[in-house]
């Protein structure tokens, strides 16, 4: 066991020694086994720079800035960009503020910073010809990349490059060669799904000779978002200057200022702005760089509350330290140092987002674009919900419950803001984005209503739930309430958007019969039956079906595209009802036959024509017909739970933790979805998961972890062991909880949260009557 | 006398009855002389809609929606437009909310309404062809025109429109035909000085059936302006839709919703929106449409807080009672009723600004686009100083010294976040557009500071002025303080910036020498006598120099362009030495030969070309080669106080008071100017005038009046008696202070703020003897 002991020096002087030792007894250096590198190559669109814990800074190297959209037609090659970096590839265009993790569509790259030397260039350059732009060609030897800090060499410029980030602010740290030709540009065209009309107004303002302040309003997968910034330098800049791709003129203006030179104001849609410095060889510039929801007042008060000083290595150990005491939460001894690697990677990414939304002072913007204040909670914005309110927010249930309450009144309050009178769908900085389908805040709300994991209003989030499940004009919802499903005809993706309808509509049924409104209980009850109406027995699987009744025609089930289904085929939706497996089985054709179907599911060949034009599955993200890359299949190698052989999850579940995780760029089979595959990971690992969100049940499965010590945020403390774990020994024989032989595939949340030890008995073989 | 006794019963309806009856004992009905039409046709550029005084709502008609530019050129028929009403125009198109009072340049119109009937027109139509649009034609036999109070009945769609304004909130009155296809449509694309690419953002929200919320964000005259707002309909519509003539879509949306017919949020740069209703004939539907530089929440606050209720009557009642007592604050006794008219039009025209610019609550935007919240004091924007530092600010020292104290807080908060750490040159809206020239922020400072009217911070706001007047790169002031001079060759209108720099530097001397400032005193003096350096005694006149020294060669002392002049040519501008007039006349010759000077500029013929090509002077606007309708001769008639013949301002005043402005539309010899013509009127009316603001000192000139009486804001009476005036009688014989003679032209501010009486004796002939 390695001692935390990062800075102990730098740390003593500010006074926080004391604390940290105290800490360090318990605390491990575990941010040495979260590599922010995992998922940066391929389709895992993580970001390998710097953040803090669920901070509304991520800090990252942008690798690549392609248009959104070339002659207006979308380009597909913005979609590996979802982050800004690619890992194959050979240049650095510059370090933006604002990334998503892991998802499948984005936004932002606000504001890109890039440090140079040499004539002064203010555009990009191309991969091909970096030499032409700003850009440089770096080279991953030269790259490191921890939870809450990044380094690199830019090795056309000459010049390292390290940043961190508090939740709020962004640091960065350039060491310099010697040059009177040094320069820190910052391009405010640049971002991610970016597109020539996508910055609605920057505005820009040099307040002194080392502060900048201002703003980037844009269109994007954000309707209408503004992000204030302030900028502080550690050095006094000598000149600055700007370049303006736009044709907006400054009126009134004629000749009364030269406003090519050091000129303090510009504001416009194409904005470049450059600031140049003398260095002496290794000489050290940092950047400050905070941004608020609210105002360029908000960012600077953030920055000053969070970063007062020009020390950078103090703030990274602070960062650093925050990192470590996430990760402490769960300990593990694994089989490999790669499990221990992709295990607290996973936690890592699981805790990137939602991301903190708010000022210092708790202001915020809201739906409404009016300045909103989060009274007593933190607030949260960037809810990719369809993914995390699966395994995610179950997650936080049990390992972050005081966040998982604000997300919960973050969720709330969109739903006061929106006009629609809706909780969140996709919704980040304010807007909703309307990404995917369901309402799945209903989910979320009713997870920890039923976990009693509480705090905030529960009649009024049962209320905002039964609003939102209630907004007739919202994809479907009508017809859905009318008839009892989509009609494919009047809105597409029809199965899946009914199916995760009923799924939701059961969870506020659930939180109903927690509070005791029968009357909504009944209500969604009933809806949550509604899965059966789109169950074709003849052909055993689940089919769109036309307003007039009757089932569409033609049908493949196994094809993703036009079928009635979303990011998933009709063989892997059609085990899509999480609330009630055993009747879908029944309804299914019975247990044998499904055991059999759920093994076909993972052993069968998917045809290549399957794979053409999608972004959504790949090879690596899928085993058998089994797409673990898509999200509606994260339930379902647990569904053999509900059949007579529960022991048949167990080498699959290790299988997916094996095959879909590893160390390395490439680590990840398929989008992070800002943590729910990490989630996944994690629970799996520690031989458990939730099934159904909204059920108080997490499904046992085959654990990965030797032991895992989970600190909870109760304090109470929860072991899992895995007697006997070994590469062969991966099926379960026995699991006791407290000593007592556990007598169904099923451990509760309150049970858990008590505290005690979760024992598995691992073999080699198959215990078939495991469980019986 | 006619005593005031509007809406007696509406009043006792919400208990100001009393309040009222106190003071209608003292209070005579002006309103019925303050003619808002007038300025309305050719060059006044008022608007003859409905505002409160110093309100943030201008609610009135457009008849025209001209584009600023044509083709990438601009189109001179827009500056009809500055306030977007022509009374020759025979359509309207609608009403906005926002518009300058009598400026030579403009911005604003924002939030189009326009009630119709029949079918769904959605384009403003033509004049030619108004049937092809929303647009109405109108006749002013069915226009009324009162403060605070317009009404029109649009023929188009038989629609009596009648519309009133609190500060903050305008409210509109319709009544409808029988209809069952009535519309109220609000055009977010249209404004004043409007171009294609003005709307930066718009963003609408359909909070329910009768509340519409949003904002507008533009780039026009002001950089980066943002207003917000709040729309309530006294009845709920039946339908609403928009359209949406930008290509902006908003991502994520595929066919979750219809977006066409009702749905409750847009947003995008070319809206127009409309709302449907059934009418009976006669219906009334009113609107509220409040306004709010922060946010939609303070709009909303701002019209609950004005207006609580749906009832006209009881609003326009109020607001034209406030619009009456602020004329009551003089009353007069005229020769003619066009006299009368014409007085307390330009009081009515010289409240209309500077304009309150913050919520009820206190906040606003600032230049720093913060929010920020004006602790005890008013926050105002508009300043269009280089006009009304010269009379207006001067009469609100003597008649609104409260408002004043807090427009001088407002430019002090505005030179805090100035990124210049200037002044204000010509604000509006938390964005300086940099008009004109000078830093004229100094005079209206200066002259609060001398005149004692203070309870700002003043060695604070000298220190804002001496930044102002130091900021090196701005307008050719560092090439003023290094050289004596701004030269021609590196800034043009080098003399007129030249001449008014030198005199705003005497009124930072001046109040420096109030506040005991000695340095800054002595180095502002120094400054001030700047205007020696640009007068070429070879000719005459001032001059423009270039760097080297000498005089530029090719000069035309009659030409307004390219001649180192802005708005004014040499003849007028020589004269611009205000601070000093005695030294100026030694200067030029003497007393006798400058008496001569001053005489052929009223006297001589100025020849055709001079007028060809000009926006700002026109026959109309100009007397002999005097002109009136441009600011920089203000103060030259009042020069002959510094002669041997103080009487002969006498005829020449009366004849510009009495040729320069008219009852009836084309009443304005020029732009109103945000009041600077109206205060000119309203002091020479009175028989005194502000010359050099900054000094104690008022010129005396010849009364119009008859007799007034001046209710000062410290409770004292100043009256002014006329005594034999007549038409004929318009020589000063005598004047008398409090029944003393005054034998100089000059009586002071500290004298007049006591209170008392100052009496003039006319006659039919100069007195040649007069201050003898």
């Amino acid at each position: 066991m390695k001692i935390f002991n990062i800075k102990l020096m730098t740390l003593a002087a500010i006074g926080l020694v004391s604390t940290l030792q105290a800490q360090e007894k318990q605390e491990e250096n575990l941010i040495q086994y979260a590599h922010p590198i995992i998922g940066t190559a391929k389709m895992g669109h993580t970001f390998p720079g710097a953040s803090s814990p669920f901070g509304s800074v991520q800090l990252s190297p942008d690798t690549d800035t392609i248009p959104y959209a070339v002659d207006g037609h979308y380009n597909p090659d913005v979609y590996k960009y979802c982050a800004g970096y690619q890992y194959e590839d050979p240049t650095i265009v510059g370090f933006s503020h604002t990334h998503f993790s892991g998802t499948g569509h984005s936004d932002l790259g606000d504001f890109l910073i890039m440090p140079t030397t040499g004539e002064l260039q203010l555009n990009p350059g191309t991969e091909d010809h970096p030499e032409n732009g700003y850009r440089s060609v770096f080279s991953h030897e030269n790259e490191t990349s921890e939870p809450g800090y990044y380094s690199v060499l830019l090795d056309d410029h000459n010049i390292k490059a390290e940043l961190t980030a508090t939740t709020r602010t962004g640091m960065h740290h350039y060491t310099f060669p010697k040059a009177d030709d040094a320069h820190i540009i910052l391009d405010l065209t640049s971002g991610i799904y970016n597109y020539e009309e996508k910055n609605v107004w920057t505005f820009l303002r040099v307040e002194n000779d080392t502060l900048i302040t201002g703003f980037r309003q844009t269109h994007g997968w954000a309707r209408t978002r503004t992000v204030y910034f302030a900028m502080s330098f550690s050095k006094p800049f000598k000149n600055y200057g700007y370049q303006k791709g736009d044709s907006y003129v400054y009126r009134g203006f004629w000749g009364r200022f030269d406003q090519t030179h050091n000129f303090p104001e510009i504001a416009g849609t194409k904005i470049k702005a450059y600031f140049d410095f003398d260095t002496e060889e290794g000489e050290q510039i940092d950047v400050k760089f905070a941004l608020s929801p609210v105002s360029s007042a908000g960012a600077l008060a953030n920055m000053k509350a969070e970063i007062p000083d020009w020390d950078f290595e103090k703030t990274k150990a602070q960062v650093q330290h925050n990192w470590n005491t996430e990760l402490n939460k769960i300990k593990v001894e694994t089989l490999t140092e790669e499990d221990k690697i992709n295990f607290y990677t996973a936690m890592y990414h699981a805790f990137l987002g939602p991301t903190v939304y708010m000022d210092v002072d708790g202001q915020y913007k809201g739906l409404d674009m009016n300045t909103h204040t989060a009274e007593g909670f933190t607030n949260y914005t960037s809810f990719s919900l369809w993914d995390t309110y699966r395994a995610l927010h179950p997650f936080f249930n049990f390992i972050q419950p005081e966040r998982n309450r604000d997300m919960v009144k973050s969720m709330m309050a969109h739903q006061e803001q929106s006009v629609h009178h809706m909780l969140p769908i996709w919704s980040h900085y304010a807007n909703e984005n309307w990404c995917m389908i369901g309402y799945h805040s209903a989910s979320v709300i009713a997870d920890a209503i039923v976990k009693g994991n509480v705090g905030f209003d529960t009649e009024k989030a049962l209320e905002a739930c039964v609003a939102t499940a209630n907004v007739t004009y919202f994809d479907g919802i009508g017809e859905y309430i009318e008839k009892g499903y989509v009609p494919e005809d009047k809105s597409g993706a029809s199965v899946s958007k009914t199916l995760e309808y009923a799924y939701d509509d059961w969870a506020i049924a659930q939180a109903a019969k927690k509070l005791g409104k029968q009357d909504i209980y009944e209500t969604f009850s009933k809806r949550a039956e509604n899965y059966k109406n789109v169950y074709d027995k003849s052909i055993g699987f689940m089919r769109p079906k036309l307003s007039d009744g009757t089932f569409k025609k033609q049908f493949d089930a196994l094809d993703t595209h036009g079928q009635g289904f979303i990011e998933g085929n009709s063989w892997n939706y059609s085990l899509y009802v999480p609330q009630d497996p055993a009747s879908m089985i029944t309804m299914m054709g019975g247990k044998e036959q499904f055991t059999t179907h759920l093994d076909s599911l993972f052993a069968m060949e998917l045809p290549d024509k399957y794979f053409a034009n999608t972004e959504d599955i790949s090879r690596e993200g899928i085993i058998g017909n089994y797409v673990h890359g898509n999200e509606p299949s994260h339930h379902v190698v647990y569904l053999y739970n509900w059949t007579n052989a529960p022991w048949k999850s167990n080498d699959k579940i290790r299988m997916i933790l094996r095959t879909m995780y590893h160390k390395g760029a490439d680590g990840l089979g398929g989008n992070d979805d800002y943590g729910q595959m990490s989630a996944w990971y994690i629970f799996s690992s520690l031989g458990f998961y939730p099934v159904a969100p909204g059920s108080e049940d997490y499904a046992v499965g085959s654990p990965l972890v030797k032991e895992a010590t989970v600190h909870l945020e109760n304090g109470k403390v929860l072991t899992v062991e895995a007697q006997k774990q070994s590469e062969k020994n991966k099926y379960v024989q026995k699991v006791l909880w407290n000593g007592k032989a556990v007598t169904k595939p099923v451990v509760t949340h309150s049970e858990l949260m008590k505290g005690g030890k979760l024992t598995f008995v691992m073999g080699r073989k198959p215990n078939n009557k495991l469980y019986q």
